[in-house]
Order: structure tokens, then C-alpha cells, then sequence
């Protein structure tokens, strides 16, 4: 071979590489026009964009892709959408028809918030599942559940002292939005349209309350609810990102669900943080042993795993489906919720919960023992890519008995308070939540026991003693029993 | 082209490679003679200042960049800095008549404690804009300002009890320096030479007290304040470990002060978790979209940032130029002070705050509303660089009323306190600090309040609701008026 | 040169990296028959193992090496090990005999618990230092210690009120495993074999109680005490894991040992933090400078370091040998003891502790001043390859500070619970840990003076002040003080 011959096999590698990576992505004439304010304007999102799987491929290639790899599950999409990349016009004007937000912008009608409706265009299968997951519901679960939305008030609440007499003024829009509704996802309203000066000159935009927000149960203008950049944030929308445990921390690290936390300290995650850097997060499937070697949150709660070719368990935005149990959030942990709108329980005292105060579980409302069987199954033929029977019936027992023992310790708070509020030290008129023997009790289900739970479910070692483990749930009891003795000599 | 001419081709490029690496590295005679002993005694240092920027070019070199990529602000260096790079001599020696440090090594005069006015020479305009930054006297403003002094005193106190009276014991000045100091920074004091053998034989040092430190308002042997190492950590000195949170975390993460914490679970650090490996934390302007992909503490406080070839802010070590409110360490949020040096505040009540305990700003001392417009307006620009208008109103006017809520939440803790006082439950007259239903008031501003504004501030989810947040706001009050009762049984 | 030499050279040079990879993993026929089976049902670990040094070269190998970057400590190894890689078999069968837990498994005796001693036919050095590591003896340092023994079960149980009166249920054993024994290691008992479906049919296992568990003082089937696997993460056991500090934070990250939270806001974490992504973290020695820039916890505590060609320190697993103090998991910081069984401990009063009550060491169980100067001046070395002297002197200067007045504040709330139980206000009869205002004594020593002392070794800022620090110390006085005025109002 002579060196003429190299350089002639070179400038061939090259245009295949030249067209592999360019010749496919065609930006549609619609978002051209986009681009070219916007990579001003917000440049920073085009970048990000720009690097996204979105701006490389159409859905017409994604399409082509064999079966397993295939990162969109629509069969096929309308004809506008086939044969350009998704790009800003995709997004944002698709199904404006639909949307409230929708308004003119030099000469398109675009809408300003995404929804899980608008990218079902290409991941139908992706909003089907997540219809079922309790978290698309996470707005009304809290605001139509009346013991909750009286915790929330008294949360959010602003403390005065009028004439000497205590009031509780409940809290604005603004602060619930920026309080639990971060997460749990705001609604969003259009109130008319306002003019603004722009580079461009004077533009209209639609006045939108709750925004921004990137809650998971966001009830959207369009009337969906959840938003899909909760996970795969804007405006890079990776799969890597999702699979990655910093990202769920932004909901899953206070101290009412620590799972990030408990996961950390978990050998699993002392693996990820040791070794993350090698690993391929952007592959589909997601192949244990050569992508990665220890799950993320993902890898057990959502991803389509494979091991030695084949697939272990499928993906899932349901997410519940592998979850036996509902483990937080709840005085006492039950089967999981069949429905995944929560606000719809009610036990035989009338309270919105899966649970009697005593502990027994409201059955009619939760899946049933063959469920719990099916959806534990799933979860543990994830662990036996690496793990003994032996070892995954030995975690799972001990989850199990944290399961009976966090709520035993409840029950006792339970009683305790009870035998406050009878006894005349508290009252459970006007709100649940109002007096501090109330908080002790909060504390006990929706901090400590939740905490060891989740410790026992990941292996999370001090979250399930005394990083508000079963250390608190002791001393919390012994502190309430105080408290109790404190307000009966106060009132003698 | 034959072999021969590749191999030449390549001589030719391993020359300039060489060259570009190593021509330039001139190590003044000075610091070889440093570096002759030292690369044996402090060898990781060596190692680190090898690897830094300021081995490998001379301020000469740096001051043919072009403007926009300069990294020393000097419009020139003086001669004997110019030509060889900033090695051990250029800083230990320079202006050691100004230091009272400096002691006879080896037959140099050299000092210990490297200061802001010692990085001057090269890096002028950074030693002016810190001097305005409020960091610069941040041991003043601890130990100048009677209430801050109290509180620390009460802190740092060792309790007893001597013939059944309480006791407080001063703390001794090694407990200041391992305390609050640490990041406040310590006075550096020279108490005379000590005598100590070394494997050079017997030699003299200065026996300095308050060392170590690298706190941000250090008073250092110069009569200079601060410490440029406390974000540029020794010998690195690099700027990308100041633009990384991480090193942030050393004094911004605890309860008073979570901002690492809440920048940690908000969306921006969700991104800088999961995509900094791939970003260039060296380049000089920053550039968004090309070298990163979100804020960092840096980006938004500090960092010159550039997009689409613009500059949108210019770097600031005053930092404050963007900042229109005081949020923490304070019992009511207020305008920024103008002045650095916050000891000098004086409410009507006497005491060195910037409010009245109602609440009430003390304006005199704060900036006016045009200053906060205008510092408000540059931070708005670098969010400009990825958000619309709407989405960024949306975010600052949330912040606006969690300022509101929260201060409104410490007047009611404020009068729970009084009354107090007031009622002789307790007693203002030795400290504010030394009794319970005082800490309560306490922990109402200083971590609850504050953390609440922190995550209106930066979106940071939980840390505004449970992980003290306004779940601890409510529940501190609802637990001071039942201490407040107990109080009153115990007196009656 | 011609191209076909090119060709040619190309060919040796593949040939020579093939063989350097290759040539030398001999798997011995017994690990070929497990991972026949094993590569399907647990394909995770076998990746782990593939990549792992473990199953790229032979102890006949390692032997070979040089004295300095020798990975084994074994002057020879058996016949039967010497010239295979180190696969299933090698650990999974040797030693079986003294097994509990060996069983039948398709022709093989294998055991599932890999024990020190298993580790040890390759390893005896670094078992021998770990058999006088504190961490080998915890599981006995728990149970076989009255005093935390009482405080375990005190904070394991389940607390029920039966006919008004308060009973206290004991923790079951699987609470216990999934509590304090998960770090300290749990006892592995076998219980006869059971009977499973498996994909090669029906099989019978080894019941194991106390599985799974990877504690460092874990009791195992074979006699033995610990688990290399605590820090040696299954199945890779690569050395880098094991100096990341994220393997530590699994069990020294809560209130109890937040060793890795101080770490982390230090100097030395931010470094890490910000760094380590250029670091070597596989080389034997490890080479300040060159393999790392900052300490992790295994530089200063367990690993050989080498600064210009000279080994600084030793590498260690029996650890405490760097350490003259005892900071944490007492209710006073003393000498370092002399046994790792710090269960033989016995003070005046009878109590299983190092230290009398009001804070005088019982110092026969305590190394002497000369060892611990001997243990304080090799940490001082591995400090003093980046560090001067003074900088040296002063740190630990603070370090002595804040042992002495920890436990001054300690003895203050010793003092005021000493006074409760005389005056009746609670009892030590049953349990010292069972009342609220034992709590906040136990809170005292086991979380406050822990954390100042922490931050204080390493220069772990907040955790000296705000966060568990001397904030908490001095609030926690006060608390109590208030606390027993509140139970004798009660009382009267």
C-alpha cells in the first residue's frame, strides 16, 4: 500500500464519518427561525440542546434503530416530525391547539411549557406509564388530600400574635410554589398576555402563574399533568442525567425522604461515587458489567436492564411496579396504593389515609398479596445479576421487619397523642399539625421511621440508627412522654 | 510523501510541541535555590505549584495575552517579577519589609504568610474589588460587633458549675481559631523566633500565632486582610478549584449558611453533579454553552462570563455587585450594607444590627433601591444566557416574598422573646445567647429562615421546606410558646 | 522505513501487549467450572472480577514484583494457588475445612463467607495488622461491653405502653443485624441447609443467619473476625476503592463519626473534591505529587506513601498505629487503648469504660505518652510532605485544645445528670439511656464533643461550630438545664 493509498482510504473514513454525523440532521425550516434569535438570546439552552441526542438524530432514523435500542417507543410519528431533528419548533408548537399557553411570536404559535403530551408525539409508551406513576399525581395527592393540605398549611403558614391571641395566616401562592409545590409541581395558569421590551422590540407574552416549575405532578395548560424535565432536564433531555442518582436528589434528600442520602453511604452507592467515571450512562439497553457495575437509582426503579444479552427487566416509567410497598410519606407503611391519585383514600375514621391510626391497612385501596409477590420478583431479579438467593431473601426479611417494626413505633406515638388530645393537652380541632406534641408524632412516621425504612430497603447503615434512624425513634417517644408530663403540670 | 518526510514532519512538530511547553519556563535563581531544598522537604507542594499556571509563564508572558484572556490585571510588573515565572521566591520574598513575618532563611529575607497585597503585584484590580467584598473584613466584622462577639463568646464558652452557680468559661483564643475564626480568618500575630532542628541543621523561625489559617478576613502580619488561598487553594492557586462548588463547601455548607447544600439538590447542581467532567473549568472568559453548561457558585457571583463571544459580566471579586439583598447571618434579610466592614451598623435600639428587632431596616447603612436595581439587573444577565424573561421573574419574585415571610416569621419569635424577657422568664442582661428560649430565637433567623431564602434563592427544593426550612420556622414557634409555658409553671 | 516494516512492527509490537495482558491469566480449571455457571446467574461479579487485578495475575506473579510495589505481603504461596489467577475458587475453596459454612455445590466444598483468613494466604501481613485494629473487634466491642450493650437495646427497641404502664420490647435479632451490627458486623451462624429451584434444578444451600454482612468485626463460620470486603468492595477488592474516601462514609458519616462530612469540607476534601478525577488511585507505592495532590482518609490512617523515591510511612491495616488519641465513640477522649478488645475495659465504678465519669483516664488500659508520640510523629510525617513545622505544631495544637475542653463540657453534663439521678429526676437503675434527659448527656459526648473533635483533626470548619459542633454543646447545657427545672416542677 502505498501512501497515496492511505490518504485515499483516509478522505473515504472521512465523508463516511463527515455523513454519519451530519449528513441526517436536518433542522426543520421552523426551527431554524428559532435558532437564529435564540442562539442569542438563550444561548446557553441551544448549546445544550445542540449536544443532545434530540439535535442529532429525526425521528424517522430513531425509528430505523433495531428493537432493543430503540430510544423512542412510538410506532410512528406524524409526517412533520419524521424527517428533521427535534429541535425548538418540535416541542413548542407541537399540539398548540391544545395548549392554554399558546400565543403569537413572530408569526408562529408557540407554547412556552413542555409537556409529558407534547414529547408523547415519539415516547407514547414512555406518558402512558408515567400516568401510572404515583408521582404524575404528586399536585393532587397533596392539595385534594385534606390531612395533607392541613399539613402543608401549617407548614407554610405565617405565625402572629394579634391582641394576644395566636393566628396562623395562610401562606400565598408564592410561597406554597416555592415550598412543597416545588417538587410535588405547581398549576399553571395563563392570566392574559404582557408586553415587553425585547432586543427585537416590543413583544407580547403570556403571564403564566406557578412558572417556573419542574414538579413532577405540574398541572400543565394543556391540561396533562407531570413534567418530563423533572428527570431529563432541560434542555439536554439525556438519558444520562436520569440515570443518574444527583438528579433524584433534588426531591429525594430532606429528611422526609432521604433515599439519596441512604443510597450514598450504601455500598452501592460507595461504588457508583468510586467508579462512575468509567461507566457508559447514555447506553440502551443498559448492560450490567460493561456499562455499569452498581445500580443507580434507575437501574432498580426505571431502566431496562440487560445481563449476558439478555433482558432482565424492562423499562418503566410507572416506576411502581417493581415496589411492593409504599415506604414514605404515610404514618404507616401498607402495600403499595393501587390507584396512583392517593387523595381518593379513606379509613373507617374518615381520614384521607391507607391506613387506620392503628395501623391496619385500609385494604381496598392497595394492591394485594400476588401483586406484591409479582412486583417484588421484578425488583429481585434485578439483585441476582449479582447477587445469592441467600443474600437477597436475607435483605428483604430485614426489610420486612423494619416494615413491622417502624410501625409498631408509630403505633406508640400514635397512642401517645391520642392520650394527649383526650386528655385535654392538645387539640386536634383545628389542625393536626398546630402544637408541638403533634410534631413529635409527624416526626416519628414522616422523618425516623420513613428513614429506617428506606436504610433497611438500600443498606443505608447510620439513616437506620442514628442519622434520624432508630436512635430518634427511641428518643423521640421518650421525649413526647415529657412533653406530656410538662403540659399536664402546666395545666394543673 | 515518503516515510522519511513524515518522520521529519513529526521532528518538526515534537520541536514546536517542546518549545511551547518549556521554552518559556524561566525559574528565577531564587526560587531554584527554594526549590533546591524544598522539593525534598515539602515535596507535595512543589508538586502542586509545578502543575499551576504559575510555573509555567512569567508575568511577561502573561501580559502579551489579549485582553479578554489576560489572567493578571497589572498594567505591568515591576522588574524582577517580569521575565521568570511566579515561583516560591516571587511571592515568600516580595514585600517582605512590609511583613512582620519575615525572618533570615537561608540568607533570604522571606516570609511565611502569603497576602492579598503580596498577589497584587500581578493581580491589582482582584485585591481592590476584594477589599470591597464583605469577606475582606469578615474578622472584624465577628469580633468588632458587640452582639456577634456575645454570641460567639457564648458558643465557644466552657459551662461548669462552681458552688452551684453556672459558670462560663472564657474560650481561649486556640478555641476562636479552631471556631468561628477558621473561616472568619484569625489575627497573625509574630511572637519572636524559635530555635528547631531540621535536616539542614538548626534553625530560627517565627513563632506565629493564629497559624494555621486561610480564612477569608485573616489579619495578616502585612496589616492586609484575607486570604486569596482560602478559593484558590495552596500551591495550585488555580481558578478552577474556585469555580468549583466543592471548594465553596468549606465555609458555605453548615446550617447557618447551607448555600452548598441547597445549590446541591437545585437543578443547576443537578447538572454540575452530573456533567462536569466534560467541562473546561481553565478557559478565560468563561463561556457558556462551550466550557460549561450551568452556574457554578462562581458563575454567578464571581466569574467574567462570556456568550456568543460577548461579555455579559465582568469579574468581580467584590462579589456583593450582584447581590441586592443581605440574606443570612442576620436576623432580618435586608438591602446590602454599602460598607464592607458591617461592624459599624447601629440600630435605633443601640445594637450593631442593620434592622430594628421589629424588623425595620436601618436604610442609612443599606444601599438604595436604584444600587439593588442595578445589582439585581447584572445577576439577571447571566440567567438572561438560558432563561426567558418570564421563567426568571418568576423565580426573583419568589425570593422577594420569602424575604417577606421569613423576616416576618423572626418578628413573631422576636416578640415570643421579649415577652419573655419581658415577663422574667429570662434575661437579656449578660447575653442574648446563653439560655434555651434564646437559642430558639436564634435558630428562628440564623438557620431557619435563612436556609428557606438560600433555597428561594437558588431553587433548592427541600432545604426551604423540612431540612430547616419552613417546616422548622413553624414548628420553632409552636415549641417557644410551650417552653414559654413551661417557663412560667416552673415560676409560678 | 517501508510500509511493510511499519506492518511488521506493528505486528511484535500487538503481539508483545497481547501477551502482556494475556498470557499470564491462567484460570484454574476449578474457578473455569464456576464461572461456567457463574457468568450467567451472577454476571455482575464476574465483570467485577474481570476487571479486578485479581484476574489478571497470579500470586506466582505478584511474587515477582519488586519489594516496593509488591501488592501481596506473602513470602510464598501454596502449590495449588501459585500459578492461576485469583478466581472463584481460590477464595470460595480454600480453607473449607474450617467452614461452617462449606457445602456440597456440584462437586465442590465451597463456602460463601470469605473470611480475613481466606484473604490471608495471599495477604497474612495486612491480616495480622488488622487482627490489632480496633475495627476487627467490633462486633465484641459492642455486645460484649454492659454499657453499650444497654444503649444498643435502648435504642433497637420497640417501646409499647401495656395496662398504662411503659414496656420496652426487645430488638429482634434481624433488627440488630439491620442497626448497629450492619457496620460493626454481625455473628454468621449456619443453620443446617435448605432445599431451592434453581436454573440447574433443585439445590441445597447453607441457611445462614446474619447474612448478608460486610461489618468490620463480622463473626465469621471459619472462627475469624472482620471483612476485607468492608473496604475492599466485592468483587473488584481493587485498591482504589478502598482509598476513596466515599468507601469510608458508609460508616463514618452520622452524628456518630462524621469523619467524612469534616473530611469533606476540608482543605484536603476540597481538593479531592475537585481533583481526583487526575489522580492514580492504583499505584503501589503511592507517590505524593505525583499520584495525588491531598490526602484521603487511607493516606494518613492506612496506606504506604512514598515522597521522591523515600518511603514516608508504612502502609498499616492495624490503622491505630498513626493514632495517639481515641476522639470518638466515648464519653471522653483518652490515650488510644492498648487492646483492640476494648471490651475488657473496667473503670472505679464498675463501668466497661476508659475513663472514670468526671473524665480521669483509667490508664492502664491506655498506650503510655511515649507511644502515643511515637503514633502522633509518623502522622506527622505523612503532614509534613506538604506542610511546614509551625503549620504542623499549630494544627495539632488545637486538636490537644479541643480534647481538653470536649471533655470539660462533657463533665458539665455528666455533672447535671449525676444530679438528676440523685434527686430523682430520672434513674439509672434500668438503662442510662432510656430518658429524655440522658439523651441529651448521651447527645453530649457521642455526637458534640465527637464532631468539635473531628473538626478540629482534620480542619473541618462547621462541624467545630454550627453543625454538631460547640454550638450544640453549649445549647445542649442549656437545654438540660432547663429540662430538669421542667422535671422538678413536675416532681413537686
Amino acid at each position: 500500500m502505498k501512501i497515496r493509498n492511505i490518504f485515499a482510504l483516509c478522505s473515504v473514513l472521512f465523508f463516511f464519518f463527515y455523513g454519519y454525523c451530519f449528513a441526517e440532521t436536518k433542522i426543520s425550516s421552523n426551527t431554524q427561525v428559532c435558532l437564529g434569535c435564540h442562539k442569542l438570546v438563550t444561548a446557553g439552552i441551544v448549546e445544550d440542546w445542540k449536544n443532545s441526542m434530540h439535535s442529532k438524530a429525526s425521528p424517522e432514523d430513531a425509528l430505523k434503530k433495531n428493537a432493543k435500542e430503540k430510544r423512542i417507543s412510538a410506532q410512528s410519528v406524524s409526517p412533520e416530525l419524521k424527517n428533521s431533528v427535534v429541535g425548538c419548533a418540535e416541542c413548542h408548537i407541537a399540539n398548540n391547539g391544545e395548549h392554554k399557553d399558546t400565543f403569537e411570536h413572530n408569526g408562529f404559535k408557540v407554547h412556552i411549557v413542555v409537556t409529558p403530551s407534547d414529547c408523547a408525539k415519539c415516547h407514547p409508551v414512555e406518558n402512558e406509564q408515567y400516568s401510572k406513576n404515583i408521582m404524575s399525581h404528586a399536585y393532587g395527592n397533596l392539595v385534594n388530600n385534606s390531612l395533607y393540605k392541613d399539613f402543608a398549611n401549617t407548614v407554610n403558614a405565617i405565625y402572629t400574635t394579634e391582641k394576644k391571641k395566636n393566628k396562623i395566616k395562610p401562606a400565598s401562592e408564592l410561597t406554597e410554589q416555592d415550598s412543597c409545590l416545588y417538587c410535588h409541581g405547581t398549576k399553571i395558569d395563563v392570566n392574559g398576555l404582557n408586553e415587553r421590551e425585547t432586543f427585537m422590540g416590543s413583544m407580547k407574552f403570556p403571564v403564566l402563574s406557578g412558572w417556573p416549575n419542574a414538579g413532577v405532578g405540574r398541572l400543565n395548560p394543556d391540561g396533562t399533568k407531570g413534567s418530563c424535565s423533572a428527570c431529563h432536564t432541560r434542555h439536554s433531555f439525556s438519558i444520562e442525567m436520569a440515570r443518574k442518582t444527583d438528579t433524584c436528589s433534588t426531591c429525594h434528600k430532606g429528611p422526609d425522604v432521604p433515599a439519596y442520602k441512604v443510597y450514598s453511604v450504601s455500598k452501592h452507592g460507595n461504588i457508583y461515587a468510586s467508579k462512575k467515571e468509567k461507566w457508559n450512562f447514555d447506553s440502551v439497553p443498559w448492560k450490567i458489567g460493561q456499562d455499569f457495575n452498581a445500580p443507580t437509582c434507575a437501574v432498580c426503579h426505571a431502566s431496562e436492564i440487560e445481563v449476558n444479552g439478555k433482558i432482565v427487566v424492562k423499562r418503566t416509567h410507572q416506576m411502581n411496579d417493581r415496589l411492593p410497598h409504599r415506604l414514605f410519606g404515610v404514618p404507616y407503611a401498607t402495600a403499595h396504593p393501587k390507584s396512583p391519585d392517593t387523595s381518593i383514600a379513606k379509613n373507617k375514621a374518615g381520614l384521607p389515609l391507607f391506613s387506620e391510626l392503628t395501623g391496619e391497612p385500609v385494604v381496598q385501596y392497595l394492591i394485594d398479596e400476588k401483586e406484591q409477590k409479582e412486583r417484588l420478583a421484578k425488583m429481585k431479579s434485578v439483585c441476582s445479576s449479582c447477587h445469592s438467593s441467600s443474600f437477597i431473601e436475607g435483605h428483604f426479611t430485614r426489610l420486612e421487619e423494619s416494615i413491622r417494626t417502624t410501625n409498631e413505633m408509630t403505633i406508640e406515638a400514635t397512642k401517645l397523642l391520642a392520650n394527649a388530645w383526650k386528655g385535654g393537652l392538645a387539640s386536634n380541632k383545628e389542625s393536626l399539625f398546630d402544637e408541638t406534641i403533634e410534631s413529635f408524632w409527624t416526626e416519628q412516621w414522616l422523618f425516623y421511621a420513613n428513614s429506617v425504612r428506606f436504610a433497611s430497603a438500600m443498606a443505608g447503615a447510620d439513616y437506620g440508627v442514628f442519622d434520624n434512624g432508630r436512635y430518634n425513634l427511641s428518643r423521640n417517644i421518650q421525649r413526647m412522654k415529657d412533653w406530656i408530663k410538662f403540659l399536664e403540670t402546666k395545666k394543673k
